[in-house]
């Protein structure tokens, strides 16, 4: 994201309003985290190789250990982890029913889309938090290097095993990132006290409309760029 | 265990013979882990609170840390750990099949009294490998205190909820402990280099079979002590 897109400053967290709208953001991520360590795990099972299904386990509690760290932040700004989380399971869990995987190359796609989607989501909304919080999602949401390049190969084989599943995942790709604008757009406008952080702002310092819409064609971009890698249409 | 089930003195790993039974034991051990990682997270979405999903994917989770720690061994004694594990995906995938747990009580007993009688029959295992397998299994082993705190108050809530639970649990956990012999005896009979290392052993020091009818009574005990303590009839 551009530098611009961070305000100057931003509100502590001894403010009521602004630590809701944190704890907000941490709960919807700690639950992404969960939600994806469940999806990633159960997709491991279904792994065509032993070591296929390592990797998946691997990213699975890559994902539970970054569930931990964003759990034990909400904690200590007074809140309770599960409680914070609660308000996100409907709209996180319909996302996953609506994208369910049917095969080993939608799986790895999804794997590697749309937690890229995600990620890019969740960095982009950090530019609106306290330093404490932005340095730790920040943190948590850096370390998939070596992820992405498996989940990259992988899917690469799928399609060279069959390059008629190369339109399919395509295909698969762009649905992952239609249902993923919607689900966090229902998160945002459920949730007014993470809608006020981000439009116009607690304190007036967060995005507005026409930052959002960039915020947009960033995740788009990123998309696209993710799609290109695994060798698919965008 | 008893002192005196430990040989005075153990092959080195540099005994072909040995060595392969060595790394068949961690091969099956690798892949009890990675198998019960998949059963704990994939049961950890059934579960009927946040609280409970967090649980029993961190129980997942270290399992998974545990399988790591195992499969290093593997490769440090210069096999492959997909390799070494493969040949008891049969035996455990039966297992976990024939167990299906179909309530939450069932899975937290299964989680509970199967890793348990699990983790008491490497640990009786290791009793015959070189000391650095011992020291690792034993350590990876005994990890597993909170984690039973936490299960066994979750089945007692269970069994307070719905008292008439109690018999049904009872008779799965003498199930789960039938299931676990059997399938113990068919890993055994199947790897000849495991079998030799345990009964008489590669080099005359593994145990004999009056040995192995005491280690049978030993992992009764055990089952027993745990279904006591879960409140259940053993």
């Amino acid at each position: 994201m551009s530098d611009d897109a961070i305000p100057q400053r931003t509100p502590a967290t001894d403010d009521d309003t602004f630590r809701a709208a944190v704890v907000d953001l941490l709960g919807s991520i700690a639950y992404g985290e969960l939600s994806a360590f469940g999806e990633l795990a159960s997709d491991a099972r279904d792994a065509p190789t032993l070591a296929d299904r390592i990797l998946l386990s691997r990213l699975a509690a890559r994902e539970l250990a970054h569930h931990e760290r964003v759990a034990a932040r909400i904690a200590e700004l007074g809140a309770d982890p599960a409680d914070a989380m609660a308000p996100f399971v409907p709209a996180l869990d319909a996302y996953r029913a609506r994208t369910e995987a049917t095969t080993w190359g939608e799986r790895l796609v999804k794997a590697y889309v749309g937690d890229g989607i995600r990620t890019d989501f969740y960095r982009e909304v950090a530019a609106h938090v306290d330093p404490d919080t932005r340095v730790l999602v920040e943190d948590v949401l850096a370390q998939a290097g070596d992820r992405d390049d498996a989940l990259v190969a992988g899917v690469r084989a799928v399609v060279d095993a069959d390059p008629a599943a190369s339109g399919r995942l395509a295909l698969w790709g762009r649905r992952l990132m239609g249902e993923a604008l919607s689900q966090a757009q229902q998160v945002i406008v459920e949730r007014d006290a993470l809608a006020s952080m981000l439009v116009g702002g607690v304190d007036g310092r967060g995005a507005d409309l026409a930052e959002l819409g960039r915020m947009v064609t960033r995740l788009g971009e990123s998309h696209a760029a993710r799609m290109a890698r695994l060798g698919l249409a965008g």
